[in-house]
């Protein structure tokens, strides 16, 4: 199977890591032989039709900063556009950074590449929360597949999860903590009476938070999440647009003593029934999904089965990563029609 | 689709009622057109190769006791091993109760069935529990499917999400609470300070608990669970007599007290990793598994990313019921070679 990969951030790198850890066991137990024909970073691109050496990648890219400078395959300069129209693939990997006003230059890939008649696998949320009811037309009527598994909870198969285990339930709603960030600073500020600015502060120090925190603490992030299940696991075709959206900036240390009175605490919710919300709310401790730290935890309400509730960790590189290989082998056994199970 | 439904108890009067209510909807989002063309309940059977109307079933049931007095298709007295052996039927689903001695009678059920060149999807732990690496082998001889997705969590999808969600993770271990009553037993135990005794009392009294409730405090469902885990999800060819089991009869209000100061509780977990065990220990309140009541809740750790929990209700007729439904779409998802997503 030939891979264009696009981005060579943490999850691309360990991406990269993962296969050359998983070389021989995804042949022996998959039959998948993963090749990655070509690779795009921010400066440049390496390709060979014969398949990059995995190792090789990640070296040059330490050593080098871009796998452009790799002095037989790379080019610099060149743009990930390019290398999607020229290179013969049957996978493309997006794993460039999320961008929340255009989508771009990842919805260029995402377009170029169904139009080309590529699969797709999108670890970036940006072009997902803004289109993602045209990208899936889009995919449908080129017949290409459009995966995006690791957008959603990172490791934790929470769309995986809607889709194939609760095919034949009528999911009546769903609602959960889909943010880590804003989790352990409502945790930190819960847990030890910290302000708000104080626990982002050390949400930014151990790296949970960016510098530029808006898209997490505003909520913006979840409300991504949302409309990847509303349209994966609901059908609901919605974008980020239809989703009231309200962060936690303004919960305090009252606040929170408040809801302990309750048993409870305070969560970033996100949550879909009739309409499409992000708000802090109460929630009690003793419910399933209130997880703290970093977790992620997201409860499916069923009519006939009742609540279910799945809970993991929502980011890391390799957990990312591993939700890749995910959607690669889902993509090979649905091209070969291999029995699933 | 033509099925063979053995066993009207809770589980089998609620799959009824499910299809009753679901059939339009079966037939519109997902091509099912599921016909009963034989009920056996222990005192007779019914059958109608053109299918049985769903609700005489019921109504028959409940006004004569048994499905044997149906005037028109009824015949008293008459075994299940005959009707699977005289009526042709795509998918036997066995709901009868549970034995764990011998597995009998659901265990010949279950082989004839398979034998016949019939589907199975079985509700009833007991034959699983006892020999389910022969019930495989069997069942990849005669290439026929072998579901049992209600035998754990009742209808929260755990063996689904083991194998469909974690397929292509390398699961190392996995551990959990996979019994109601003994949840619910320990759980009030731990908030009210009740004595076991006072405990179980109340459990039966709200028909949680057996007035005979060895299987369930003595550990012996939770191994049973386990069995079944191991085989679907980590290929593991072990059964019953391979589970190491202590149960919860000599957990004292002490015990829990000791674990409360330890910001713990203690619960009944089943868990396999190197050896498969099922035993108290004290579980800290922060692990996302420590659920109350009569929840569930597995976790499985996989390599890559991480643990992953899965929490919802254990049992229930209905929710069993549904978990039917979903391992009959499964059949015949697979049957069809439809993409299944």
């Amino acid at each position: 199977m030939r891979i264009i990969l696009i981005g060579l951030g943490n999850v691309g790198k360990n991406f990269v890591k993962l296969l050359l850890n998983r070389q021989k066991d995804l042949m022996d137990n998959f039959g998948l032989s993963p090749r990655i024909v070509a690779v795009v970073d921010s400066k440049g691109a390496s390709r060979n039709p014969r398949g990059l050496d995995f190792n090789g990648i990640l070296k040059i890219k330490e050593e080098m900063g871009s796998v452009g400078k790799d002095p037989l395959f790379g080019e610099e300069n060149i743009i990930a556009l390019d290398i999607i129209r020229e290179v013969e693939a049957e996978v493309v990997i997006e794993a460039s950074s999320t961008e929340l006003v255009t989508g771009e230059p990842a919805m260029s890939h995402i377009e170029n590449s169904i139009k080309m008649g590529k699969h797709v696998i999108s670890t970036n949320k940006g072009p997902l929360a803004l289109a993602l009811p045209a990208l899936i037309e889009l995919a449908e009527y080129n017949q290409v597949m459009l995966r995006f598994s690791g957008t959603v909870g990172g490791g934790t198969p929470i769309l995986d999860f809607g889709r194939k285990c609760l095919t034949t339930e009528k999911i009546v709603s769903l609602k959960g903590i889909l943010n880590g960030t804003t989790n352990y600073i409502l945790s930190k500020m819960d847990f030890e009476g910290t302000s708000f600015e104080e626990a982002l502060k050390f949400a930014q120090n151990l790296g949970y938070a960016e510098a530029e925190p808006s898209t997490d603490i505003d909520g913006i992030d979840t409300a991504c999440k949302l409309v990847i299940l509303a349209n994966w696991v609901l059908k609901r075709r919605v974008t980020l647009k239809d989703v009231k959206i309200t962060g936690i900036r303004q919960i305090t240390r009252k606040d929170l003593r408040e809801a302990n009175n309750k048993k409870g605490t305070i969560k970033l919710i996100g949550s879909i029934s009739e309409n499409i919300k992000v708000e802090p709310l109460t929630v009690l401790r003793s419910d399933p999904m209130c997880v703290n730290g970093t977790l992620n935890a997201v409860t499916f309400s069923s009519l006939t089965s009742g609540d279910q509730t799945i809970i993991g960790r929502g980011a890391g590189g390799m957990e990312t990563a591993s939700s890749i290989l995910r959607d690669l082998i889902n993509i090979r056994n649905n091209i070969s029609g291999r029995e699933r199970f």
